[in-house]
């Protein structure tokens, strides 16, 4: 019903309505950005070039095209002060420039294989036998001295590959969003709980990573000083030929050393056929030629900014802001992480162009590096423009930022929006949504959702936002897998994410106020 | 009720139930049966060294591997005469001695790849430009010649890559079962319509083969005389890392001589890429190295054969066979297709030895070859034994085949059995089924399934039956790809596949009569 009379508000167009008490909508704007974003998208010509023609965006020269590229593009559009910003030091590149495994004894078996992260190179084609550990504790590696020269490092496991009887992909139900929608705010403000994520799932894992590298750092070093050709790594969802495949950073600090050493992950089948043989006691033989390169020429890391400049006087020193990380993983072409997303940031301020647009505040967009190992990209730039270092509070610029807009959450269309905790939002964001109901996107939730860039600006008190996105096949075959390639890409739903998001920024640039922030809760919020 | 009835049967054990009419079931030795089959099974140790240590058992050396493996250990099981039978001459063998393929520019990606089944050599590691080939019309392959030496040849595709929004895996639900059960028998009999499959489905996949190779012939020789390095191909359904490759079975003819052209099988992911970057005109560069080989030095067909005498002097010239076939495509180790029927077979007669059973008539285990490229050794078996080749009716020794049992159609667990249109059967079947309808196994159903080797029994018109089983991810995942590795195999569901299987076996062994056969409709089938 309500979509009906929308369409019709729509095809009227031209005056602006009132949903609800206060939020006036610029009916025949939102007109225009609907036809442009859904009739003559140019979202899936983007995506291409970000992943089929660019390849992996990994720091070093992968990033550094995709992020010339998306420049270029932005100021192709028409947009200002298009540039590559430098947050601070990154680290080394690194990229591949081989990779081949196969068994060779009982028989021939090429394996599907992929490089972690900095892996080190093997130099050439090496044939090895396998080393197999079944011990778990770090003391009890002492017994392998002297044992590792030459091998490739197996580690007993007991990976359990199930047949899936839940689909891959899947959409948010109505009862889901309906759930959501409901939800209460999490106490207190920050991302701290709830959603899919949070800074504490993000100190959790780290925490597991670290533990875990404790045992495989020692084994590592044991493997480089005795001449080792390899280590295999896996994981349990790593089957069907989809790889779950990210990597350890620590390689690619400023002065640290490539190793002679191949840091491979393999499926969980050809992992546990490998401990099965091995525990069997059938000889096995293994040949593998990695060739790694780390790039040292330029180790700091760049974002991607560009401006739409506000026309407002009074107001054209505020700024909203959307963004998305452009960099990714390495083993496929992170499409759904997350060109996806930066493809659609793009679109939406193509969008806006395109419409002839002329927001009040200025618009930026921006696409972060480093997200993957850290939100080094958006932390750093926070830090460098939006927070003094003296007293933790908001600079003017901080106090600027009405809001950010995030998308990574892979190829689903728009279902809605996180409100991080910021439930006076809801009814603004409420009725920004209701011209696109009817393209599925419906529900404002107070939940907190975590694990990307919005994080950074959320917790220094920038009113900072992630869209809710139906999860596809992301947790299943796409998000840090070597299929995260192009044709997993959806693109009606992401044509849907671009229209939205470009509605919400004009919105944002158009409110009379700045988005309202959340009640300050730790003394390094600002109290604006 | 039913179900706890019959475990009261079985705990009192020992004596003859009579289900129904006139099944004389013998519970007790249903009883060990069971209990050896589900609590001290050994499939998948069987399966385990089918797979993991034998490899792919295609012609070559892989299958004759896993044919002595099969005759040693049936003869272990105290199986008589356990041998390999030559049925004639089936080609040269073939094998994989190295597969790499790779994009090397516009940026490094190594892929997926694994050659056809008899697909030639590179020879070395060869980097090749992409030929493009946008026609489809043999007659417009003309426009390309002189433009294929050092080429790799790519069709143009429009391979749609969706998302799973449904499981991978399931079973059969009760009502689908229901189905089953209540459909009426095809018109006619001998697998001509119904069911899964049967000889015209296989006659049309096969023209629609024949009518593939002559646009794919003329250009591999097009390929082969101009000096190419390789052709790629793909399938829709070769996603997520998951590659359904087969092969054409031509140069596996006696004299032919193996060309220097890599036939490789990508994922559809990849292809697309490929595709999608040569109609940007972006340069693509690629390497490839394959290496196989071609064994001619014997060139025959070999099923593996044992069995365990008949005991009753009256019975013991009539045979009960059970089979399934023991080779494999070779894109992995073809566990679910077919090592799992052969480790379900192998295991059923273990059963039975090692529950001491006497069988009246003699049961005869057939582990087949060349099943994958039409049948090859169950149809040999069955002219070179069964038929008079003059008068195309049965022999004595077809006379005397009561009834054949097949297992071929994955992991799943035994639901019920295809009568394969002989309703006599049906009241038999349903009877001997009921000690296991708590495991699932409940469905006797008159239609027809096809593509395997109980058709090459039906059609001569000895009783062929294959079994229902859960499908699992058989169609998805496993069937044909390089995924059918150990990992996809249920314990569980195998381990209750060759309880049934012994059953049935034993139960048709020790029967008063022959399992009927069904009404005589074709001149070939015999009039006993």
């Amino acid at each position: 019903m309500t979509n009906k009379l929308l369409l019709t508000g729509l095809l009227v167009g031209g005056s602006l309505l009132a949903y609800g008490q206060d939020e006036k909508i610029d009916m025949a704007t939102m007109d225009k950005i609907r036809q442009e974003g859904m009739q003559k998208s140019q979202v899936m010509e983007t995506a291409f070039y970000l992943t089929d023609v660019n390849g992996p965006r990994i720091q070093g020269p992968g990033y550094m095209n995709a992020a010339n590229y998306a420049k270029g593009k932005l100021a192709g559009y028409g947009l200002q002060n298009s540039r590559l910003e430098s947050w601070g030091d990154w680290g080394k590149g690194w990229n591949v420039e081989r990779c081949y495994f196969a068994m060779t004894a009982p028989y021939y078996k090429s394996m599907i294989a992929v490089p972690r992260a900095w892996s080190g190179s093997t130099n050439k084609l090496q044939t090895a036998d396998i080393l197999f550990i079944t011990d778990t504790d770090t003391m009890a590696l002492e017994s392998y001295k002297g044992k590792l020269k030459n091998k490739i490092i197996l580690m007993d496991q007991t990976y359990k590959v199930s047949p899936s009887f839940k689909a891959d992909a899947d959409r948010y139900t109505e009862e889901e969003l309906q759930k959501m929608a409901s939800a209460e705010a999490p106490r207190g403000s920050g991302g701290q709980r709830g959603g899919a994520g949070g800074d504490s799932t993000m100190r959790r894992m780290m925490q597991t990573m670290r533990t875990r590298n404790v045992f495989n750092q020692k084994m590592r070093k044991m493997a480089k000083t005795e001449g080792a050709v390899g280590i295999l790594n896996s994981t349990q969802t790593s089957k069907d030929g989809t790889l779950f495949v990210s990597g350890d950073y620590a390689n690619a600090a400023l002065g640290a050393v490539p190793d002679d050493l191949a840091d491979l992950s393999i499926s969980a089948e050809d992992y546990m056929m490998l401990c099965r043989l091995m525990k069997a006691k059938v000889p096995v033989k293994l040949e593998v030629d990695v060739k790694t390169k780390f790039f040292a020429d330029d180790i700091k890391g760049y974002n991607v900014l560009a401006e739409i400049p506000g026309t407002d006087p009074k107001l054209k020193e505020e700024v909203v802001m959307l963004g998305a990380h452009l960099d990714s993983w390495h083993a496929a072409t992170g499409a759904t992480d997350n060109a996806a997303g930066s493809a659609v940031m793009m679109e939406a301020v193509r969008i806006l162009k395109a419409v002839g647009a002329k927001p009040r505040r200025t618009i930026r967009i921006a696409l972060w590096s480093g997200e993957e190992q850290g939100l080094f990209g958006s932390r750093n730039y926070v830090t460098n423009h939006l927070v003094d270092a003296k007293t933790s509070k908001l600079t003017k610029d901080g106090e600027n930022i009405s809001a950010y807009f995030n998308v990574d959450n892979g190829t689903g269309k728009i279902r809605g929006i996180y409100l991080q905790g910021n439930v006076a939002a809801g009814p603004i964001f409420t009725q920004w949504l209701k011209p696109f109901n009817d393209l599925g996107a419906t529900t404002v939730t107070a939940q907190n959702t975590g694990g990307t860039d919005h994080q950074s600006f959320d917790r220094v008190g920038v009113p900072g936002f992630q869209f809710i996105q139906d999860r596809i096949e992301y947790n299943t075959r796409t998000h840090h897998t070597n299929m995260d390639t192009y044709d997993h890409l959806q693109p009606d739903d992401l044509k849907q994410a671009a229209t939205v998001v470009a509605a919400f920024v004009y919105n944002a640039a158009m409110r009379d106020q700045k988005i309202p922030v959340k009640e300050p809760v730790t003394a390094q919020q600002s109290n604006r």
